[in-house]
């Protein structure tokens, strides 16, 4: 279960004061809650592309070099996508007699080659893209919603989102459609459950509206997840065997999106939002739930990443990992299973650069970036509220000859850079400036897969257009470096 | 049980990701959560002085009008202390039978006529101030320690402080005094439990060196005070007639000290910290106990504020409250025993100045200010890592014309000032605008008893010393209008 932008702070049980997630807290009581559980970078595309690869972006492409530092994604221009090179966690699960659906936003390119059902998925009901729009169908297609291999309609056409209202039924199309498959399988499964209302323009189903105490549509669009996460649990656990057999992890793909202002959620104490390597950026909200193998109302302290679940999902489920690639991803199992501590590395990306590095209880920032200060100076601002003095840069700024340092139990906020001139620091941070460059010199860039756009891959035609009669005419192609901002 | 500049977001179940408050965790899922819980000032002795008085500083005297909205306390040099008239919660419970007892930090006035005993306390095992020191016994004398209405030594000379290492057995001596005096009373009883190790410069007993995985002097106070709360609350389950009839709560007198960088609690997503009239400053973590009458595992999101302890207490033990004087506390029965919301006004001051008021979801801040600018530059920080244009202001600004308007449910970080433009601003802002003014034209301050300084009353004889031989010279009185920088 992937959440889009949700943040940290938005669990009840990580301290939100509205206290409105009853059912993961409830998750979290049956299961293992993780405090300290990253995504692979601050954006959704490659965040989704390291969890299906267990592998950082750098490796699997889902980065750019037009620019130093920046993260990319996939919008509708993009034209690149997975890499059929790439082994996916359900390609590997379906050799393995598993069956898989993806229910939700996808976001490894749009294009045909790139759809779920080429890379290990039998189901996809969902969008390759995320619920942007309405757009006028000549300077920009509205974006394509499939069943399977084939669009069934458009966003803003057949699948309604009521934008002033923020309204839509889909989240509950697809709790619908993930208790559907849950209950009709005879096979093992995956399900890939990856809503992404919550990502701005937010929106929720009428019965939702004004729900939240916090008087915003994200704040409803968040309590109709978790009521709908505590029914697909409640599916889980009616049937025995399922409720034996199942292993469900819940995170999110990156940190809340803080720029959005009032539509967004809450990372907590943590700073900074999504798009930066702060902590606000990349610290999930992560529960892992298996009643009958996870130890209930635990809270690990393990620093783990989402593509950490690549390596536990192939080791509880016994299939071997391919041998002939770099992975990311460490085996959870001993802390999932036994409450163990094992050692692990976090590294923290922005687009193709390594900006951070964390072992253990110490974080080192190589680089610092929030955004450029002529973006900030128009209102952007990926940190509001938040200033440090030469950590929230506003240029990226190279700290590699005298990286900041940061004890992430003590100030997990990053609020009280440990002085240069302390024992502390002086006995600590030639730990990181070795992890940092060894992690650099040992890590052998995939090409880069976000670097081109172009208007004629956009949705005009996508695959099923004919039968719908939705087929939009496709301009000519003239691809151009894509350009990004952040 | 009152802890000393502990933070909100100090609590585990509030989120803090070192999850090291497993006593304070049980103890809420024993009882109930509070998570809009205040305190009536964001400095220590106001904040104790309206706990015990059900009134606020304004009214009390605990305030100064030397300088404008400028917190005071009650360091040795003051003159002032609790005034003979204000009626004290254990003066009022001691005619109706209650054995009364302070252990800890008192800080209410050191001169003779203001000590504890005189004041409705029975017994006294503490110091009338913070374990500041240690001075050279000439220009300043150490700080004394008393055993009911005389003292028994001095801070760093009888009662040991390393202040480098940051130890003392103190808060073990605590524990054990309240264990001690909850197991050998057969009358009611008042306990009024207030250690102050986690005031920087915190300490900790040997034992608990290392124990929070902090890697702080705060932290490891934190485990102990923790842990010593345990024992306390398993004391009185231990006896089936305490259990029955015992009510606990558990607060902080104001918010973490973030100034203190290192040695510091934490707000969680919470604005500013200590000294300021933002949410980190005077919201407090707060749990209320009573196993047998507070439904287990409940949170209440009713705002509430440390004065309301006094007309509960008197509520629940049928104990007719003063009609000759104002109170600003609100009987909490209805939330603590049916778990029900009433409707309170939250009043935010520093120093002779109101700065905001909260009723319901909304906070309107009328002054914002966090410290002047020249003291800001020499590093003192009430606001580390925050910074909100026209909100957090280093000159005392007025915004009586046009206050700011947060939604504290959607916003707790008070991150977002809702537009004064907009539809939700002008339909609820007149509400606030009306408190204020209300309150400040109803309010009759009382008068303020934090002007006035003085060496000559400070720890140099206090009651015992000659007993101990420990009498210092006492200087030439000079009165001086206090210096109250923050």
């Amino acid at each position: 279960m992937l959440m889009d932008d949700m943040g940290w702070g938005d669990l009840g049980i990580n301290g939100d004061p509205a206290r409105e997630t009853p059912n993961l807290d409830a998750m979290a009581r049956e299961g293992m809650l993780f405090t300290d559980f990253y995504t692979a970078n601050p954006l959704c595309s490659p965040s989704r592309a390291s969890l299906l690869t267990g592998r950082l972006p750098i490796r699997n492409g889902f980065y750019t070099d037009n620019i130093h530092a920046r993260n990319s994604y996939t919008p509708q221009e993009i034209v690149g996508g997975i890499s059929d090179w790439e082994i996916l966690l359900p390609e590997l699960l379906a050799e393995n007699g598993y069956r898989n659906k993806i229910v939700g936003k996808w976001h490894l390119g749009h294009q045909k080659q790139y759809l779920p059902l080429r890379h290990g998925f039998h189901e996809f009901f969902g969008s390759t893209n995320c619920h942007f729009g309405p757009y006028d169908n000549k300077s920009r297609p509205n974006i394509a919603f499939f069943r399977d291999d084939h669009m069934i309609g458009r966003y803003f056409e057949n699948i309604k989102i009521d934008k002033n209202q923020q309204i839509s039924d889909l989240s509950q199309s697809y709790i619908k459609e993930a208790i559907n498959f849950i209950t009709t399988q005879s096979d093992p499964f995956f399900l890939y459950w990856t809503p992404d209302s919550l990502h701005a323009p937010t929106f929720r189903s009428v019965p939702y509206i004004g729900s939240s105490s916090r008087s915003s549509s994200y704040g409803d669009a968040l309590r109709e997840l978790d009521a709908g996460i505590g029914k697909i649990l409640d599916t889980i656990k009616q049937n025995q065997t399922l409720a034996n057999n199942t292993f469900v992890f819940f995170t999110s793909d990156n940190g809340a999106a803080l720029v959005s202002t009032t539509d967004a959620g809450s990372n907590g104490p943590l700073l900074c939002g999504k798009q930066t390597t702060f902590e606000g950026g990349v610290r999930e909200p992560a529960i892992g739930w298996w009643p009958s193998r996870i130890p209930h109302s635990t809270v690990s302290r393990q620093s783990a990443t989402i593509m950490d679940l690549f390596r536990t999902i192939f080791s509880i489920t016994d299939i071997p990992m391919p041998i002939d690639r770099e992975y990311d991803s460490y085996d959870l199992s001993p802390v999932l299973f036994a409450n163990k501590r094992i050692d692990t590395n976090i590294y923290y990306y922005r687009g193709n650069q390594l900006m951070a590095v964390r072992n253990g209880d110490y974080k080192s920032h190589f680089w610092t970036f929030t955004n450029p200060l002529e973006q900030f100076k128009t209102g952007i601002n990926f940190c509001p509220a938040n200033f440090i003095k030469s950590i929230t840069t506003h240029a990226l700024t190279n700290y590699t000859q005298s990286p900041k340092l940061f004890h992430m139990i003590r100030d997990p906020g990053e609020r009280y850079p440990i002085p240069e001139n302390s024992i502390e620091y002086k006995s600590v941070i030639h730990k990181y400036i070795n992890l940092y460059n060894k992690h650099i010199s040992n890590t052998i860039p995939g090409k880069p897969l976000l670097n081109w756009c172009d208007k004629a891959v956009m949705h005009w035609s996508p695959p099923g257009c004919e039968a719908l009669n939705m087929c939009l005419p496709v301009p000519q192609s003239k691809p151009y470096r894509c350009d990004w901002p952040h």
